[in-house]
C-alpha cells in the first residue's frame, strides 16, 4: 500500500500520524513540514512572550526526533509540499533546493492557517509583527529582551489580541489595543465583552473600540483615532485557512474559505482528507459547516482521520466552538451559537438571558461574580450557546453547557441537571442551572 | 381549596413553598417547622466551625420573617407535625404545648434526615457531639471558643467527617479521624480516596482506617485501635431519613428506608408528596430509586413539587449523586455509579480506568495533577460514573460527566465532546476527554 502522507506537522497532522502509527504498525507514514518546528503549542505563545514560560522548547509537545525514532514516522521538516496531483496520487515536495514527487495511498492536508494581514498602510514595516508560530514568538520576545520596547500597539481584540495585551503588560509595556468593532472578543457577545473591556481598562490597557487603524507610519506610529508613537505593533487580526494548495489541486473549498470536509474529515476528492486550521468542521448546534481554528478541533480531527486511514472509519466529531481565555484576572468562556444573526441563519428563533451568579456560596469567603449569557431557541426550547465571565470558576463551567449542546438539551433539561455543589465552589443552584431556569421561562 | 401544607422548613420545604407562592399567588400555604431556623445552608456548617464564617445568621438564605412578610407564607416555626391523617387530609401539630389539626389540599413531607447514632458505648456523653443542624454547629463552636478543646476525635470519614477534620485543624486542634471501612469517602471509590487519605496525613490528621470505635469512655477517651484521650468527639456517621411520620400514616417507604416517590415527587398516597433528605429519588444512571440526601436534590425536588401543586405537573428530575467537597487543599468530586456492586445490581457489566491528567497545559506554570477514575458498562459502552481528585480544576470538571450521564453518553461520545481549552485551564485534551478515550478502549 502506498504511504499515508501528511502535509503539515502541527496538531492535526502529528495527531493523525501518531494515531495511524498505533493502529497500523506496518504502514509507511510520511509527514512534510515546511518549517523547523512540529507539534507545538501555539496557544502557549502569549505566555512565552509574557515571560512565564522560559523556553520555546517547552511548547513542543513531542520533538521531531521522537516522532522519527520512537514512533517510526518519516517526518521531513523544512520540506514544503507545493502541489498535489490527485489523479496520480502524488505530492510535489521542495526541500533544500531539491524538488521531488511522493506518492500517497491516503493524503491528509493539515496546512494550518496564516495570520490575516489587514489592508493597513505600513503593515510590512519591520516594527510590525504578528504572532502565529514559534519564530514569531521568538522575534517578539527578542525585541522585548533588547529593552527597546516600552510602548506597544495591539491591532485586533480577539483571543490573541487580548492575551497579548496581558503579555506585553506583564513585560511592563504600555499597551494600546485597537479593535475596529464596537467590542472585543466578538464570539463572546457584547454583554460579556463589556465586562472584559472594563477589566482591561482597570489594568491600564488603552482600549480603542470601534477604531480602525488607518496606517502605521515610520517610527512606528499608529494612525487611528489619534496618532500614537509606539515601539512595536502587534497585528492580531485573526487567521485565514491555508487552503490554496488544496484549491489549486481542484479540491473543493467551503463557503467559509476553508477546505470542505465530511463527517470523516474527507474532502470531495478520493483518498484526500483535511483537518485542523485549514479545514471546515460541522457545527454541533447548526449542523452546518463552520470554521473553528482551535487546538482541540485540530487534535480531534487528526486523531479520527489517523484511525480512519488505518481501516476503522471514525467521525471527526462536530465542534461547538467551545473556547476559554484568561484575560488578566478574568476567565472568559463560550460555546455554541451566541450571535443572533448566526442563529437565525441556521433557522433558529434565538433569545438570550443574562444572570449574575456566584463562584462560591454567598456565605463562603472569597467568592466572586459569574455572569452567564445563555442563548436558546424559542421554537424548540433548545439551548443554543453560552458566554461566561468571572474571576474564578468559569473555564470549566462552560463544559456542561458544551455537553448539553452535544445532545440538544432544552433549557428546562439544562436547569434540571445534577451538577456539583459545595460551598467553596458555588451556590446550591449552580449559575448554569439558574441560567437554564431563567432561559426556560424566557423561551415560553 | 384547602391549603398547601409543608412539613419541614429547610431546603425542600421552603423551595416548594416559595415556588408555589409564585405560581399560585392566591393559594394559602402553611409551613410547619419544628425548630427555630428555616432555609439554612447546613453545608456551610463546617466552615462556620472552622471560623471562616462569622455568624450562623450568614447561613440563613432567607429569614423566617421574609418568608412571612415578603412571600406571604404562613410559616410556623417551633411547630411539630406529630401525625398525618391521609383519609381526613389533616396533620396534627404540636406547638408551645398546644395541639391542633390543620387540613391540607396538598401535603409535602420534607422532614429531612437525622444524624445516625452508631451503637457505641458512651455515645450519649456530653462531650460527644454531631453536626446536623445550626444548633449543633453553635454547640461545637462554643466549645471551641471556650478554649477547652485541643484534641478532637472524628468518628466517620464521609463528607462531613473529612470537612470537619479540616475545620478542627483550622481551629488548631489535634485531629484523629476513625473510619470503620478501609477507606474514607466510600462513594468516591478507593482509588480517589487513597489520594485524599495521603493528603489528610500530610496535613497532620491521625487517620485510623478499618478501625471501629468500640466505646467512648469518660474523659472522654476513644476506645478503638488504642485508647486515646481527647477533649471532644464528633460523630459523623451519616444520616438516616426522617420517615417515621410518613410510615406511621401508612405512606409507603422504599427499600432505602426513605419515603418512596414517583417522578413528580408523589408518594403512594393521594395528594401527599415527599422531597429532600427524607425521600427517595430516581437515579440518573440506574433508573432505580436511590437515597441521595444532598442539597441540590432537595432544592430541585421542592421547586418542582411547588410547580406541580400550582397546577403544572413538573418532574423532580433524576439525581446522579453528583457531589464535591474540599478536603484541605484538594477538590474531590464524583457523579453516577462508581461502586461496582451497585453497577452490577442495576444490570451493568462495569469496568473502570484511572488516568492522571493535569489542571493546566504542561508548559504553563502552577498546574497540578488531576486524577480521574471513570466507570463504564462493557455491554453498552455507556459511561456510568466518575470520581476525581486534584488541587484545582476538579469541582466543576465533574459537571460535563454528570451532564453526559443525563443523556446516556457512551465513553466514545464523551471523548469527542468539544470541551474548553486554554493553557491556564487544562491540556488540549481535557482530562475528561482523555479518560473517555481510555475507557472507550477498555470497554471494547
Amino acid at each position: 500500500m502506498d504511504p499515508f502522507v501528511v502535509i503539515g506537522g502541527d496538531a492535526a497532522g502529528m495527531s493523525a500520524a501518531s494515531k495511524a502509527r498505533r493502529e497500523a504498525p506496518d504502514r509507511e507514514i510520511v509527514v512534510f513540514e515546511r518549517g523547523e518546528w512540529v507539534s507545538y503549542g501555539a496557544c502557549g505563545l502569549p505566555y512565552y512572550v509574557k515571560g512565564e514560560i522560559a523556553s520555546l522548547d517547552d511548547l513542543v509537545a513531542v520533538s521531531a526526533d521522537r516522532f522519527r525514532d520512537e514512533r517510526d514516522i518519516d517526518l521531513r521538516t523544512e520540506s514544503e509540499v507545493v502541489a498535489i496531483d490527485t489523479a496520480a496520487q502524488t505530492v510535489t515536495v521542495e526541500s533544500e533546493g531539491d524538488r521531488y514527487d511522493q506518492s500517497y495511498g491516503d493524503l491528509l492536508i493539515a496546512t494550518g492557517a496564516s495570520a490575516i494581514e489587514p489592508p493597513i498602510d505600513g503593515i510590512d514595516r519591520d516594527d510590525v509583527l504578528s504572532l502565529h508560530d514559534l519564530p514569531d514568538g521568538r522575534a517578539i520576545r527578542e525585541r522585548l529582551e533588547s529593552g527597546a520596547v516600552e510602548r506597544v500597539a495591539v491591532v485586533g481584540g480577539g483571543y490573541v489580541g487580548v492575551e497579548m495585551a496581558e503579555a506585553f503588560d506583564g513585560q511592563d509595556c504600555t499597551v494600546d489595543l485597537y479593535e475596529m468593532r464596537e467590542h472585543v472578543l466578538e464570539p463572546f457577545g457584547p454583554t460579556i465583552a463589556t465586562q472584559v473591556e472594563k477589566h482591561l481598562r482597570e489594568q491600564g490597557i488603552g482600549l480603542h473600540l470601534g477604531t480602525t487603524v488607518e496606517a502605521i507610519d515610520a517610527g512606528p506610529s499608529v494612525v487611528a483615532d489619534e496618532r500614537r508613537a509606539v515601539d512595536l505593533v502587534l497585528v492580531a487580526a485573526g487567521v485565514t485557512p491555508n487552503a490554496a494548495l488544496a484549491a489549486d489541486a481542484g479540491i473543493a473549498i467551503g463557503e467559509t474559505g476553508a477546505i470542505a470536509t465530511d463527517r470523516l474529515g474527507r474532502t470531495d476528492t478520493d483518498r484526500v482528507y483535511a483537518a485542523g486550521d485549514c479545514a471546515e468542521a460541522d457545527h454541533t448546534v447548526t449542523g452546518n459547516p463552520t470554521y473553528v481554528p482551535l487546538a482541540l478541533t485540530a487534535n480531534r480531527a487528526g486523531r479520527a482521520i489517523g484511525t480512519t486511514v488505518a481501516g476503522d472509519p471514525t467521525p471527526v466529531g462536530p465542534t461547538a466552538g467551545t473556547a476559554v481565555l484568561k484575560a488578566f484576572d478574568l476567565e472568559v468562556a463560550r460555546t455554541g451559537v451566541t450571535v443572533p444573526e448566526r442563529a437565525r441563519a441556521a433557522g433558529f428563533d434565538p433569545a438570550s438571558i443574562t444572570i449574575d451568579g456566584a463562584s462560591r456560596a454567598g456565605y463562603y469567603p472569597g467568592g466572586s461574580k459569574v455572569t452567564i449569557e445563555l442563548w436558546g431557541d424559542r421554537a424548540s426550547g433548545r439551548v443554543l450557546g453560552a458566554s461566561m465571565v468571572g474571576r474564578e470558576g468559569v473555564a470549566k463551567r462552560i463544559d456542561p453547557v458544551a455537553t448539553a449542546l452535544h445532545t440538544d438539551l432544552t433549557a428546562t433539561e439544562l436547569s434540571r441537571l445534577d451538577l456539583s455543589y459545595a460551598p467553596p465552589f458555588g451556590p446550591t443552584w449552580d449559575p448554569v442551572l439558574t441560567a437554564g431556569k431563567v432561559l426556560a421561562s424566557a423561551l415560553e
